[in-house]
């Protein structure tokens, strides 16, 4: 029997945020290979004979190499599993999934991606920013950090340039590289009174919210923990008025967040009456 | 007792494709207040006794206007409803959801955001383009094509000049504009040759996917059905390597999607044992 394997998206943080596609897929697994920041509550959502594979970290090593990843997915599906490959946020927003899609391909194992809600959106929303807000941003646009950690003084491939002309940023995985983008973006013309937000564990219980401005958010921000998104434009100043916590208290320096989402078992729906033939 | 509004993504077409947190208030609801591309399935998933109101179009005229969606909203949930307004996708990306927040907000009335999917990611995934993807993309940005309806000689608020340096470029309801994308993109320096794919009703089981250049994609998508979403940039050609069915015919002009959904009724869980209090 032909396996297959799933890519799906966890989502933001909080194990209900999941689609109910995933969830089913989850629950259908013969294996699991799973990343750091996917909830353990989501774990136990599979059934307990699956075989669960921590790919973040492995005994005697850091973590797999991705080439080790492709390979375990291509190998598990070959031996007739149904392979979950359950990465956090969306598979392919910066998720490294076009790879694996790549290389499931190529090995002509059969796949399908189950798009997960992505930190990117979600993580200003649990704050109360829109990425997008008539007569405030039309676009948005979303970039890792990881790309910005060229350094005080060296170079990264991103158009500084442009980005600065972008309505809404979003950085992933940016806290880190915060003094490089907002030196940066003020340095090709953004202006330094432009709003940030830095949103820390969205939807997970344990959120942080720090508002601030290009020339203030690292200040602001320090000490925040990962991982965190970080908000850049106009929008980013919503969540004083979106935010209910900020209506009771006027513009404090870091409102609560609002629609804090309860860490409580929620995933507590009957398992499906039957396994799909697969999509 | 007071009411409460959540404002709930109903993600990008396949009813499955709508977040487990997202169902179970939708189940829960008092009134349901539902765009025109909220799949039919999902208003089932309510109780039969739920008030079910069609806030895009309304007895006699074209639809409501948004400020008597506002209205609605905050008069159900003074009324001590539990109100789910249901938009497609993502309640913040392009939904108008930061302007019904501000609204609630300004009546006093409580209300939460529950992410959706978003077109922006999934439409692409659903033909086999992950938005980002090293050596390739290290950004995307999502612009509504709406923004871009200046005609031939017509002005738009847009950047064209930092939109036509940004890595993968995605438009929501774009087809109409897709004149006006191209030649602008091209006049400000994106070269003709830049892989272009647009993706017609993703997920819902009667996706359309058609793959060209900036140069010739305006004669490759004639016709399309809407709605659709606009890739534009290198990513964009993963479709051929990615999409299985492309794999076993290189190449094509209009390969068969590979992932696709299935029109079944998916939502099969059993209801949740017990209400929650509200988040």
């Amino acid at each position: 029997m032909a396996g297959i394997v799933y890519l799906v998206g966890a989502g933001p943080g909080d194990p209900d945020l999941i689609t109910v596609k995933g969830l089913r897929y989850l629950r259908q697994a013969d294996v699991v290979a799973y990343d750091r920041l996917v909830h353990p509550d989501l774990l136990r959502e599979a059934r307990p004979q699956a075989e669960r594979i921590d790919v973040g970290k492995a005994p005697g090593r850091h973590r797999y190499r991705q080439d080790e990843i492709n390979r375990l997915l291509v190998d598990r599906a070959r031996a007739g599993k149904t392979v979950v490959r359950l990465k956090g946020g969306d598979p392919f927003v910066f998720g490294r999934g076009g790879e694996e899609c790549q290389a499931l391909a190529a090995a002509g194992v059969p796949f399908a991606v189950v798009p997960g809600i992505t930190s990117a959106v979600a993580a200003p929303a649990a704050a109360g920013i829109p990425v997008t807000q008539r007569e405030l941003a039309q676009s948005f646009t979303v970039v890792t950090g990881h790309t910005a950690r060229g350094g005080a003084g060296g170079a990264d491939d991103l158009d500084w340039a442009a980005l600065a002309r972008m309505d809404t940023l979003v950085f992933l995985m940016g806290v880190a590289a915060l003094p490089v983008i907002t030196r940066r973006l003020i340095a090709h013309g953004r202006s330094p009174a432009t709003p940030v937000a830095v949103i820390s564990c969205a939807t997970t219980g344990h959120e942080q919210l720090v508002l601030g401005t290009l020339a203030d958010i690292i200040a602001e921000a320090a000490g925040v923990a990962t991982p965190a998104t970080i908000v850049i434009g106009p929008v980013a100043a919503l969540a004083r008025e979106i935010g209910p916590a900020a209506l009771a208290a006027p513009a404090p320096a870091t409102p609560a967040l609002w629609a804090r989402t309860p860490q409580q078992p929620v995933l507590t729906f009957a398992a499906p009456a039957g396994m799909e033939a697969g999509a």
